[in-house]
């Protein structure tokens, strides 16, 4: 077998075969075909399309390319979630206490973020002493304690993906169904996880900008699982607004606590529920749907959401005051609020270019290098459908630099397009497909 | 301008326009583009194809991407010759000493071969003495002193050609019209002659297999010459068996020498006949067709132009004596023919494993470093509609080494296809496209 001919019959529209498939992802991982033979086999990928099959055998490639967490300690229906992301999303730190309440083992292993805000990783570890850098023996005997763990991805998972995610980048493939499909699925294969449920964002401020690409991303996504053995659960969210009303790692991490605490956005509450009842029901906890919410809601409150919120920070070394008493997290130097400069209804929210600001006020990372400063970030006043007066506020921004933080109250309000006609409230949950 | 749009243009079946290309041929040519990203676009052009202009474009950027030939000095009628190759191509040797006693100026600079046998300057060098080395300006005194010079490629002629071709070949990106169309007129436009005659080769011997791809070929090499203003005329040569009766570079000269003085195969003469005769009106030196090729044969039969190549050949330092007498050639260790082992007509000939054949004895490289043996090659005694007798000689092997020769012995055979029905010797010259 020789890299040459799997090029060219990829560049013929023919399908590989399971072994030719291999044979690049471990030669690749391994520095045997090289970067530009590797460049021209996925932009043949890219225009000549996969098949289900081969989807699913480039994401099992990449999925064993390197470690593999081995949950099998903690049964068989470990369920995973991920979010294809959006602006403001920290769902996973209000959603997975929630369902650990309720006797679904949480084990999950998650990333550090590029670009807009951080990660779960980084929200976690802007609560002091939290350790995201435990060992995976601690983690299994953590969820076999208290049922739940969120640990940063210390295992080299999936080490394939990351290099030819890193050529896409580069070559200019990155927005390509089968190929994201697999990368994504390939991490979560990697992750241990039997069952999946994924919130596949939609929207401006998503990577899928349209339903009929959120859809067809899904269905690739669901048949790779069903030809790996997964179960996999797809809801497609709205992200044309971000999540909540908070950006930044403190200030997500702040809204996470008071969600938690009963008072939660109505677009967080949407996707949590949806997400949760389903996680419930893939862990075969219980298949009513809504039932399944009933029970989340009384969960939250009840304050048992809560008390498992605590528990898992306390159990990983985290001071549980800050969660107790927001106020002691130190505030950013500047706090200052962005006025609307007319009167209406507001109508559209560039959430992407939100994200970019918070970004920029070193909420997120634009290199791997960079080191996330925690206490920065926007809090959003008003969302789409909102009523808005002149000199009401819009925003405000936390800032930790005097200049960034006028370059950003510039910004900021050209984000938001308000209209004098009434505007009603973006659906939140558009579509589960399974 | 930056590649990833460039890339993602290509990639979405849009046009590059002339800023785009250029950006992407320099900066690759100075390393600024990867070779991956480079990849990532080469494979986009196989698969979504490039308009005339950008063909064009992309030819001009690659022809002025390092040092182009100056031959102003012998004014606007210089034509060049090419051959996209075949097995036994010693058509350069002959023709152009012929058309340069007609009174056309040939200044040819050559390369070397790569696979089957030499190019051109290999075979020259295998005279002793003639030096192929020259420079330029040594090359244009020799065209304006006795109106021809056959030397070997010392400027650094289209170096983004051969760093893309090289690429490709790493790729499986070689067989493409269009990066092949521009990959030879890149070459042709650096050597600096407005006028080309192209002899595309079509069989199995050659790049082309069939008519139609030799078709599209050709004419996408005229439409590059129409919109760079050099005039371009395609002659399709059939490359189903060897061009004449030598295959390795000194009984090739030897083969040329021959001709010159009369005895020429009928394919070769046919291919020489038609090429010169194009070259001449091309040169603007007689129009008419049938009457050039009668000018041509007048000039061999005179002896005029094999004075020309004895002139040519004296005046870049090489030894005439060994032409005059060709017996001075020094002959491989083992002379051994072949016989047939049974009577009939010849069908088929395998002209790219006589090359394989050959480039193996050792008149070939297969990479760039070998040492050619001038000595070593083959001889076809036989040719396609021939009648052989058992017993009798199919070809004969010039080794110098006895494991290859054996080696060679036992291929050799089954390089001929027998039949016992009557087989019509090949059209040679299939079509003229200007």
């Amino acid at each position: 077998m020789n890299i040459l001919d799997i090029i060219a019959k990829k560049r013929d529209k023919k399908e590989l075969n399971k072994e030719e498939i291999d044979f690049f992802v471990n030669e690749y991982t391994d520095g045997n075909v090289t970067d530009y033979q590797a460049a021209a086999l996925i932009m043949a990928i890219y225009l000549n399309g996969m098949s289900n099959e081969e989807i699913t055998n480039l994401t099992l490639a990449m999925a064993y390319s390197g470690e593999v967490l081995d949950l099998s300690k903690l049964g068989e229906n470990v369920v995973d979630k991920h979010s294809t992301g959006g602006i403001g999303d920290k769902v996973t730190l209000i959603l997975m206490p929630v369902v650990a309440a309720l006797g679904v083992p949480v084990a999950k292993m998650s990333g550090r973020g590029l670009g807009f805000t951080g990660g779960t990783v980084d929200k976690l570890e802007s609560i002091p002493g939290y350790n995201t850098q435990i060992s995976v023996e601690e983690f299994i005997e953590n969820v076999e304690k208290i049922g739940i763990s969120l640990m940063g991805q210390t295992l080299n998972l999936a080490p394939a993906d990351k290099k030819i995610y890193a050529l896409r980048d580069s070559i200019s493939c990155v927005e390509n169904i089968p190929l994201i499909a697999s990368s994504i699925m390939s991490k979560k294969i990697a992750s241990g996880a039997n069952k999946i449920v994924l919130e596949v964002t939609v929207g401006n401020g998503a990577f899928m900008k349209n339903i009929d690409d959120a859809r067809k991303l899904s269905e690739t996504m669901i048949n790779i699982g069903k030809l790996a053995n997964k179960e996999v659960v797809c809801i497609l969210t709205n992200m044309d607004e971000p999540l909540g009303y908070s950006i930044g790692n403190t200030l997500e991490v702040i809204e996470a606590a008071e969600a938690l605490q009963g008072e939660m956005e109505e677009d967080v509450k949407q996707v949590v529920l949806e997400l949760g009842s389903y996680m419930i029901k893939l862990a075969g906890c219980g298949d009513d749907i809504n039932e399944n919410k009933k029970r989340m809601i009384d969960c939250i409150d009840s304050g048992n959401a809560y008390m498992k919120f605590l528990e898992l920070i306390e159990n990983q070394g985290g001071d549980v005051s800050y969660i107790n008493d927001v106020s002691k997290f130190e505030n950013a130097k500047y706090v200052n609020p962005v006025l609307s400069d007319k009167s209406g209804y507001v109508k559209e929210i560039d959430a992407e270019k939100l994200g970019k600001i918070s970004c920029e006020l070193g909420a997120g990372r634009v290199k791997k290098e960079d080191i996330i400063d925690n206490q920065v970030g926007l809090i959003i006043n008003k969302k789409i459908g909102d009523i808005v007066e002149e000199n009401e506020i819009l925003g405000i921004i936390h800032a930790n630099d005097k200049d960034k933080l006028k370059k950003a109250e510039g910004e900021l309000r050209s984000c938001f397009t308000i209209c004098e006609e009434v505007v009603h409230k973006p659906k939140v949950i558009l579509e589960i497909l399974n």
